[in-house]
C-alpha cells in the first residue's frame, strides 16, 4: 500500500500514518537507524528480529518511496549503499519512544524492570529527554559510531 | 503472530509491541475504542477505512487473547458483545498521539492545518493534555457517547 491519496484509506492521521508504516517491520527498520545506528543493507539484515532478503528491499524501498529514508552511494565505498533518516524519519522518533515505552511494560519483554519502566512511561520530561537526544543523534553527520 | 514468549522476534520492546500491533488494523480498533467511543462490531465495522468483517473478527480476536481489549455481553441485550480497552489497551494512548501527531504532518493528510500540526508536534504539554482526557474519557464508565 503506497503513500498517495489513491491508496489513503481514509483521511484520518492515524490510518494515514499506518497506510505507510502499519507491519512488523518498517519501524524496526527505522529504529535500527535511530538506536543502532546502522546504515547498511548488511547491518538491517543482520538485526536480532532476522529479517529476510526480500521483505528488507522491499521495506527499504517503501520507506524510501514515501520519504521516510533516503539512499545514496556510500562516499567511503561508492558500490556500496548508505541509507539514511530524511527529517519525516526522524520525526518518527517520538512513535518509537512510546512503542518502546509500552512494549516495556506490556508486550511480554522480560529484560527489563517494570516497575522503572512504569515510572519512566509517567514521565514526560524523561520521554522528552530522551527523544531530544535521539533526535540529535540522527541528525547529526551520519557515518558509523 | 501470538503474543508469547515464543513467537515474540527479539526482546526488544519496539519489536515485541510490533509483534502485537505490527498491521494496518489493530491500532485502528484501538483509535475507534478511544476517540470515536466505539464499543461494538457493527460500529467498527462502519468505520471510514472500510475493514472487512473476517479481518476485523481476527484482529478483535488477536487484540483479546493479547489482553488489549476485553468483552463482555452487553448489559442492554446480552445477545451483542460489547468490546472495551483494558488497563493495557489503555495504555497505548501516547502511541496513537504520536502517530496522529506524525500523520498530520508527513502522511499527507488534507484536511488539517498543518502549521498548526507542526506546532502541535513540538508542544510537549499539549500531547499531555490530550493523552490525559482521552485516557480519562476512556477510564469512565464506557458506553455510547
Amino acid at each position: 500500500m503506497g503513500s498517495n491519496a489513491e491508496t489513503r484509506r481514509s483521511g484520518c492521521p492515524i490510518s494515514c500514518s499506518l497506510d505507510l508504516l502499519g507491519d512488523k517491520w518498517s519501524l524496526l527498520i527505522v529504529r535500527d537507524m535511530v538506536m543502532l545506528r546502522k546504515h547498511y543493507f548488511k547491518e538491517f539484515l543482520a538485526s536480532a528480529e532476522g529479517i529476510a532478503t526480500n521483505i528488507l528491499t522491499d521495506r527499504l524501498n517503501r520507506l524510501e518511496g514515501s520519504g521516510i529514508i533516503s539512499k545514496q552511494p556510500d562516499p567511503e565505498n561508492r558500490r556500496q549503499i548508505v541509507y539514511t533518516l530524511t527529517e519525516k524519519g526522524v520525526a518518527l522518533i517520538p512513535v518509537l519512544v512510546e512503542l518502546m515505552s509500552w512494549g516495556k511494560i506490556y508486550a511480554g519483554t522480560t529484560s527489563v524492570d517494570r516497575d522503572k519502566a512504569r515510572r519512566m512511561q509517567q514521565d514526560r520530561r524523561y520521554k522528552q529527554r530522551v527523544i531530544r537526544e535521539l533526535t540529535e543523534g540522527c541528525t547529526s553527520t551520519p557515518g558509523r559510531s
